[in-house]
């Protein structure tokens, strides 16, 4: 076998089951990559390199034992550094956390830990996951793989970077208003964003109550159908977390998509969209009808609504998490979130309970509008092409890029406000070789439908299977 | 038997029972005291009167035919016109509301009638729920049975005044700062706060999502007993109603005290106390010690945060559901409903999410303190002898009259904040003949507790069954 690294979630849990790869092997050969290229791409903070191999090594152990193995064994991962483990730092991007060392471990990484998948450190990220872009000020800025001084998307960069590096199988992120698929679009992965509750979020760093997500970066839609399968379902540690059953999101994957209906909004996501990106978008959209699906443009009122509710009620619960720190250390943190949370504390409560409290009704009149005889609604995960660092640094230069910046998650935020399942796929490149991104969202708790029409489009794509030259 | 309408609930359903009294003979006596004294005390809104008689015969048929008996049978009652029944104004005591016709019953309402009570009507309120001492500028005040001139106490002035003045034998309050506590210490009956998510809210008049309460008043702890029996549990029409089983309340009314320890807090609740009143509530514990109760005094750190927080997290919640309204019709409003609405424009979502935030913490805090070896805690439910209306009205003289109005509530809203269910039971009479009460508090969801306390000092006690002379 060639460069283990390369391999995918499933492909390197089968590896290892069939016993053509051990875990070490594997994790070493992801430790090769990240030593050898990650100088330039700044995706990890951590690397718990003696851990991971002691990890494997037990992987190995068990299945040399005969030990019944979990569907993640032996599987090489990093996450994003806002998971909580007991007696590990946790810096949350930030200067304020960092040494921070939490007491509890994140209950979706003891299901990852019990699924046998290995853990090999943490990965850079937006300060306190507040930013669309990847900048980190504390940790040093990450780099796109594909052309590093592009950006990577945030505010789970690393997570993003990383597994397009191939430097490990999979990270999960976290996604309150576009942090995990703006990653995964921007450095050509797939990423998923469940239904709000979907997956707990007990030992992960709160940003926003009522937004925040947990979830996978991964190569395939494949690979995020397994590991939303490990963490996803009720915590009892974590009462916002939904007690609907989890289906088997593997079996899910038919590849079948004759009479599926796909919609198109004609609001929101096409304004001053970039031509290359709507055209590769289209192209994506001829992938799903060739296998049979079809494609409805439709219009939804709510949309404009649903783009001013969703900063309301995100940046008050931001500027509250902040509160007590921004009271005694304004000056830790970057110019540009404390500015972002300043201005958080002069929303009315009213404005914040108007916005909360519209969400049930916008989200069954979105619905209504998108989903009547319709199974899924497919977007463009950016309107623009990737922008590069530079162009969308506000601590350098505000006025300029503001709204640059701002627009990087204009396509990805009203699917937190609704709370609708998401997944972003990649689905082509720009006219300067970097990736373009396909959005797929499903009704609330259709993450496998949602899964499965991802699925389907990368066995006629190889977008997912490209490797960045590093 | 002689007036009918001096009966209690359990009185009032026993004799129904027994064929000594029919539902009708029932009602027509509830109906001759309220034609004979309400001009005066004000408490009607609207008399059902055929409707009442006609469902008073349906269950005098009922009975007659020898069907299984609701534990209301034949009780008639009123409630406060907050309580939506599909067809019916409800004003919620505001003029805006004049004409206002719900589609749906609310679902106590629905427990109620299926449990056999005659709703004979709706009852005098604060406008939309928001004063402590009955007085409303659309209905007209409603006035003390036991003093004319002296306050009812709000703002279920109707509620507390017709009990006391025996026009029915009980009727629903809503409690979101003291609403049912406080007219019933102030008229010398009963009523009792439920732990917070215990009584559903579908059908009900929002104030405070987060402090609302649904209770009732009546002449016993008994009779609350009885029906908080009929109306607590689970709605699968309110998400925010709990699920906790429904002990039987009455079989818990034992009168056994031996054992049972009460704390008394230092903090608060004496603050500027009147002297009449602490001499009232402190022979009050007397009583309870002769049963063989101990009383000890602890100390409550939390309680001036409670204080602070209570507020901030009711105005918000009361400006945002009146945001639309005040909007469109402000003069619509008594000036100083609007004067107390404007002002929660102006709080910042952030405090508001402090307040909410801190309320798990403080709850704890406060049961460590103050429920640690002992039962159940007890307080004077008002620091001051009843004032009289002209003392309280902030339409009049703002100046002059409003620390006393905001006074009227000051040891009732700290349990709307810690959401623990509490009992107001008469406990004596001031030196100007007007009633003073006792608050009972309990552990969430150990209502049962509370009222075999506050039975077990009926069993010993007289000011529960006194009749004010109209």
């Amino acid at each position: 076998m060639s460069d283990l690294a390369l391999l995918s979630v499933t492909e390197a849990a089968d590896a290892f089951a069939k016993g053509e790869a051990t875990a070490e092997a594997m994790v070493r050969a992801c430790l090769a990559r990240i030593d050898a290229f990650d100088a330039e791409v700044n995706s990890v903070v951590r690397l718990d390199r003696e851990e991971a191999l002691a990890a494997a090594a037990a992987q190995d152990k068990a299945r040399a034992a005969g030990a019944a193995l979990g569907p993640l064994a032996g599987v090489p991962m990093m996450h994003k550094d806002m998971y909580y483990r007991a007696g590990r730092v946790s810096t949350c991007g930030s200067a304020i956390r960092r040494d921070f060392v939490p007491s509890v471990t994140a209950t979706v990484l003891r299901r990852l830990d019990a699924a046998g998948a290995i853990d090999m450190g943490t990965l850079n990220m937006a300060e306190f996951a507040q930013n669309p872009t990847g900048h980190n000020a504390h940790h040093g800025d990450c780099h796109n793989p594909w052309n590093l001084p592009y950006c990577t998307g945030g505010s789970s960069s690393g997570s993003g970077a990383g597994v397009a590096a191939r430097f490990f199988a999979a990270a999960l992120g976290s996604d309150t208003g576009g942090s995990i698929r703006l990653p995964a679009s921007i450095c050509g992965v797939t990423g998923i964003k469940g239904t709000q509750t979907r997956v707990p979020r007990t030992g992960v760093m709160p940003l926003s109550f009522s937004m925040d997500n947990v979830g996978p970066l991964t190569r395939t839609a494949r690979d995020s159908a397994r590991i939303m399968g490990v963490i996803s379902g009720k915590d009892p540690l974590d009462p916002t977390s939904a007690p609907e059953p989890v289906p088997d999101y593997e079996a899910a994957l038919t590849d079948d998509l004759r009479g599926l209906s796909v919609a198109v909004p004609r609001e929101w996501f096409f304004e001053s969209a970039d031509p290359i990106v709507v055209a590769t978008f289209e192209a994506a959209l001829e992938v799903l009808k060739s296998r049979g699906a079809t494609v409805t443009r439709v219009s939804c009122s709510s949309l404009r609504a649903i783009g001013t509710y969703v900063a309301v009620v995100s940046r008050v619960e931001a500027a509250t998490i902040h509160a007590n720190w921004m009271r005694e250390h304004p000056g830790d943190y970057s110019v540009h979130l404390s500015g972002r949370l300043y201005g958080g504390y002069a929303i009315p409560g009213t404005h914040y309970l108007e916005a909360l409290s519209r969400r049930g009704p916008l989200l069954r009149q979105f619905c209504a509008e998108a989903f009547a005889g319709h199974h899924i609604v497919a977007t463009p995960t950016l309107r623009m092409r990737v922008p590069t660092l530079a162009e969308t640094d506000i601590d350098a230069d505000p006025e300029a890029n503001w709204a640059r910046h701002m627009a990087v998650s204009a396509n990805t935020r009203p699917f937190n406000y609704l709370g609708l399942p998401t997944v972003s796929i990649p689905c082509g490149f720009d006219d300067r070789g970097l990736p373009v991104g396909m959005q797929i969202t499903a009704r609330p708790f259709a993450e496998a439908r949602a899964l499965m029409v991802a699925d389907a489009f990368q066995r006629d794509t190889d977008w997912h299977a490209r490797v960045p030259a590093l």
